[in-house]
C-alpha cells in the first residue's frame, strides 16, 4: 500500500511549541476590514453591532477553550489570553493559533444575523492571527495596555475626523489635512471634538474603552452547581484595582463567583445603560438569564450558550478542561 | 503618551518566514468532526453536500488568494499548495496559515446554507491547520499522493464499515470487530463490500479521489478578457498525465485556457455525471456560468463568484497576484 | 557585479531571537568525552586536571562576555546563564549560542598545557551546544538544581563502580551488575562505598557539587578602580542563602565587591582546601593576584586574565558590556 | 530524589530540525578578527598562514563529520556543505550548528603552531556560526559563488588599500579617501593596482578564488582499500565545468578516485606551485602522504589525518557515515 512510501512527508511540517511558563496570547486582525465595512455600511466612526458581533465570537471561542482566562476587544481586533501553565494541544502553536482562529472567523459569521439583521453578509471575511508569549505578568498586562492605549488614540483621531466630515461637512480630505499637522495622539483632538459639541469622555465607554471579556462562576437556580459564564466588561485594564479584585485571572486560581453589586470594579450595570450594551445572542434561540438578574432592569447579560441555547445539551464537550 | 511605553511588547511576537524557493502548503483539518458530522446528519460513510461544501469553501479561498495554484481535499480536510516563488505576506508562516485558514472557516458557515438548505447549522465548527515546506515538486507531489492514498484506505474501511451496518444490520461493534483482524489497508477489504453487493470502483469517484481544485482561465462572451476560474476534478493525483497535461499548475507559467473537449486529463464531464456533481453555489446569486457551457446539459460548473455573483463588481480586490 | 545577482541567498538564513524577558541559558556538552578521556589517561571516576580545565575555560567565555552572570560546570558539561534583559547580539540564537561555544571551545585547547603539562592533547575535542530559555527565576533555578542534582547521581554511582572495580578489583562487567538492581539514584550507593571505606561526603566538595562561577569586583591596590574578577565556588546551588547573599547576581543589579571573610556563604578557603582546589592558570603569565589574598596560605584564586596576563593591556575589549 | 522534581526544564530547550531535502549549509565566521589579526601580526592584505590554518581546521571537521562533501573558505570564513539527504543528528539545527563550530575552533588552536611556529597565539579565538538550509542546487551554488564573490570584491579593495599603503606610502586614511569614491566592486581597483606595478591576475590565487575542500578516495599502497582524503582546490566555482567533473559532490553518489592527471578541472599541482600551497599539516606527526605522489616534487599535499598522524588507530570513529 502506497501509505508507507508517502508518509516521508510528515517531516516536512513545520513543528513549534510556545515556551512554557508563558502567557501565550493570540491576537486576530481583521484583514482589508476598512473595505468589508464600507460594503457592509458600518457606521462611523464605531459601529456597536460589529463590536458586539466581535465580542460575541470571542465569547464562543471562550465558551470552547476553557484555558482562555481574558480576552480584549477593540475595532476589528480580539486578543485571547490563556492561563500561564496552559498545556492544550501540548502548547503546539500552529493548532493553538488556528484553532482559536477558525473558531473566531466562523462564529463571526454564525453569529452575523443576530446582530445585523437584515442586511446580508456580501462574502466571508478573513482574520489573520498572530501568537505572542509574556514571561512575565508585567509584559502582559503592558500588552494590554498597548491595546487599549491604540483603541485612545485611533479612536480620539477617527471621532475628531467623522465630527468634521459628517458635522462640520468637511470633505474626508480636508478634514485629514486639517488633523495631519497635529501629533497622532493628542489632547488637540479633544479641541476640535469640542467644537462640534462632542465631549470625548461622554462618549460611550464602549468606544473608549473596547471590551474585556471575563470567565465568572454564576449558580443556577434549581441547580447545586455553577456554570462558567463569559462577562463583558467596559473596563480601563490598567486599573491595578481590577487586577488585584478578580486576581484569579492571573492567578491560575479557581473561578470565583460573580458579584454584581458588592464589587465596585464591576460597573457592569452602570456600563450596559452607558453603552446601551447588549452584549447577548440577538438570534432564536435564546431566553434571557434570569438566573443571575432577577431585576428586569437590569442590563447585564453574559454571553452562554450553554444556558440559553435550546441545543446546548447536544453541545459537543469544550477543549482544555 | 503611553503608547511609546507600551509597544516593546511588540517584540514577544513570533515571527516565521517560510524558507523561499519551497512549496508552501497549507492544510487544514475539521476539529472534533465527527461530533459536528453526528450532530448535522451527516450521510454515512460519505456525505456529498459536506464533501461540496468543503470545495465550494476551498474554492472562496483560492478566489480570494491568487497565489494557491491548486487546492485538494478529501473528508474533513483541504490542502493548499502556493506558488513556489510566492512573496505573498513576505511569506511570514502565521500570516499565510491564518488568512487561509480564516477564510476557509468563514466560508464554511457562509456556504453552509447552499448546500444543507434547511438543516440549520447548530454551531460553528473549527479547523485546524498546519504550514509543511516542499523543497521539491517530487516531495509536493507524494504529499498529495499521501493524502489521496489516506483518502483510499479510509474509504475502503468505512465503506465496509457501513455496509455491514446498514445492509448487514451488524452492530457497529461486531463490524468493527469484523474488520479489526484485517490489515488497515488491504483488498480484503473490497472481498467485504463484494459481500454486500457492492463494487468499490463503482462508488462515486468524488468518495473515491477526493476533489483537486484548479485555476484555468476562460474567456468572456462579449468581453476581450479571460477571466481565471477554479475547475474542480476528481482524478487520480498519482498520474502523471495529468501534471504533464498541466504543467502550468507547478511550472510557474501563465494560467492556461481551459479545454473541455479536445483534453483526455480532464473528463469532467464525465467526472460530473458520474458523481452527480453540481460544485456550484446553489445560493441565490448564481446565473449558470453559461459563457463556458452552451450545452445545458453540460453540468460543469466552476466556482466564480466574480462571474456568478451579482455583487463582484463591488468585491474588494484578491490578495495576492 | 555579480554581487547583486548571488546576494539573494541571505534569505534562506535562519533568524531566529530568544524571546526578551527570559533567561538565556547556553548548555555545553562534550561530545564523545568518554573517548576523550580514556584517549588522555582521564583519572577516574573524577579528574581534577579536566574539571579545572573546564572551568578555566569557562572563565574565559565569561571575562569575554560580560552579560553572563554565573556558569556552573561538572563532569564534561557547563552552563552559562545570561542576565534576563541582556540585548547581546540582539538576543539572536545562532550568535549567542555559537561564540560561547566557540570560544569555550577554543580555551579548551588553548590552556590544555596548563593542567595536563607534558600530556600532550592528540586531537581537539568538539563540545555540542543548546540553548534554553527560562521565563522565572524558579525555572533557571530548577535548571542549575537538575544539573547539580545529575551530578550527585551519576558521581555516586561511578563512586561505587570505580571503587568495586579499583579497590575491590571486581572486572567492570561484575561491577556493573551489582550496581543495575540499584534504583539509579540512591543511599544504597553510599553503603556500597562504605564497604570500601569511602565515607561519600568526606569526597572533594568539587566532585560532589561542581564549580560554580560568579563575578565579583575588587579593589586593585595602588588603583581607584574596581576589576571584576571570576570567582570558582563550591556550593550547593539550592541553597537560598546562597542567592539571598547574591542577590546581584538574578536581581539585574550592580557587581559587588568580593568579601572573603564576613561572607557565610563563600567559605571558599575552605573549598579550595578540601579540594586541594588551584583554579587558577598555571601556564607562564601570571602572577598571584596578591591583591586579594594578603595570606600567602590563602588558596582563593580568582580567574582574571586581565589582572594577571602579561598581554592584559593588548587585550581587545570584551564584548557586551 | 530530587531529579524527577526539576527535569522539567528540559521543555524550556529550543529543538529545531532542518527542513528534510535541503542543502544545509554552515558558515562559520571570526568574531573581531581584524582585532584577532593585528595582535597576532598578520600580513596584509592577505596572510598564507592564516589562510592555510583555517583550510586545516575545516579538513578537520570534514575529517570528522563524513556527512560534509564540501568546504569552501576566504579570508576568516568557512562554509560547510552536507549532503542534502543527511540525517546526522537527527538533522536537529544546533547540534549540527554547535559541533562544526566547536571542532572548527579547536582545531584551530590546535594546529595553530604548525602554520604560525614561534608566534604564540595570545588569546583564544572566536567564530560565531550560522546555518542556511537551500532547497536547490542552483539556490546551493549561488551561495557558494555569493562568498566567492565577496572574496573578489573585498580582495581587491584591499590590495589596492594595502598597495597605497604599503608602497606608495600613504597614510590609511588618505588611502581610505581615494578608495571611497570609487564604487565598492569597480575594476577601477584594478587600475589603481597597475599604478603601483600590480597584475592582480598575477596574484596567488589562493588570495583570488579562497580554498575548495573536497573529499576523494585515495588508493593506500600495499592495501586493497581506498582511503577517504580531503583536497584543497583554488577554482573558480561558478564554473560548470568543475560540478560536471565531479558530479558526486552534488549528486549523492559515492565518492570518485582522485585522477590529478587526467582530470583538467584540478589542477592541483599547478595551483600549489602557483600559491607555493602547502596545506598539509606541518606538526610533528605527518609523514609525506606519499602514496598519492611518487615524484618528490609534487607538492600536493591531502589533509588525512588519517593517513599520517602516528595515533590513527586509536583515533575515535569519525561521526555521521
Amino acid at each position: 500500500m502506497a501509505k508507507s512510501k508517502y508518509e516521508y512527508v510528515k517531516n516536512f511540517e513545520a513543528e513549534d511549541r510556545c515556551l512554557p511558563n508563558c502567557w501565550i496570547v493570540v491576537n486576530l486582525d481583521g484583514k482589508c476590514f476598512q473595505r468589508f465595512a464600507e460594503m457592509h455600511g458600518f457606521e462611523k466612526p464605531n459601529d456597536k453591532r460589529s463590536l458586539e458581533l466581535m465580542s460575541r465570537s470571542a465569547a464562543a471561542v471562550m465558551e470552547e477553550i476553557r484555558e482562555i482566562v481574558l480576552a480584549y476587544g477593540q475595532s476589528d481586533e480580539y486578543t485571547f489570553v490563556f492561563r500561564k501553565d496552559t498545556t492544550l494541544f501540548n502548547r503546539r502553536t500552529e493548532k493553538i493559533l488556528t484553532i482559536v482562529n477558525s473558531l473566531f472567523s466562523a462564529a463571526f459569521v454564525f453569529y452575523w444575523k443576530n446582530f445585523f439583521g437584515f442586511t446580508n453578509m456580501l462574502y466571508p471575511p478573513a482574520f489573520e492571527g498572530h501568537v505572542y508569549l509574556f514571561p512575565s505578568e508585567l509584559n502582559l498586562k503592558d500588552y494590554l495596555s498597548w491595546r487599549q492605549a491604540e483603541l485612545h488614540a485611533n479612536n480620539l483621531y477617527s471621532s475628531a475626523f467623522w465630527a468634521m466630515v459628517l458635522k462640520g461637512k468637511l470633505a474626508p480630505k480636508e478634514a485629514e489635512e486639517k488633523l495631519r499637522p497635529i501629533a497622532y495622539v493628542s489632547h488637540k483632538h479633544e479641541i476640535i471634538l469640542k467644537d462640534y459639541g462632542i465631549v470625548y469622555n461622554n462618549e460611550p465607554i464602549l468606544f473608549r474603552k473596547g471590551t474585556t471579556l471575563i470567565r465568572k462562576l454564576v449558580p443556577m437556580p434549581g441547580d447545586a452547581k455553577f456554570h462558567q459564564v463569559v462577562f463583558p466588561l467596559c473596563i480601563d485594564l490598567t486599573n491595578e484595582e481590577f487586577w488585584r479584585e478578580n486576581s484569579e485571572i492571573l492567578g491560575l486560581k479557581p473561578l470565583t463567583v460573580f458579584k454584581p453589586i458588592n464589587n465596585p470594579v464591576f460597573p457592569l450595570k452602570r456600563q450596559m445603560n452607558e453603552t446601551n450594551g447588549d452584549f447577548s445572542m440577538k438570534g432564536p434561540p435564546k431566553p434571557p438569564p434570569t438566573e443571575i438578574s432577577n431585576n428586569s432592569n437590569d442590563k447585564m447579560k453574559p454571553f452562554d450558550r450553554r444556558m440559553s441555547d435550546s441545543n446546548a445539551k447536544n453541545k459537543p464537550e469544550a477543549m482544555g478542561k
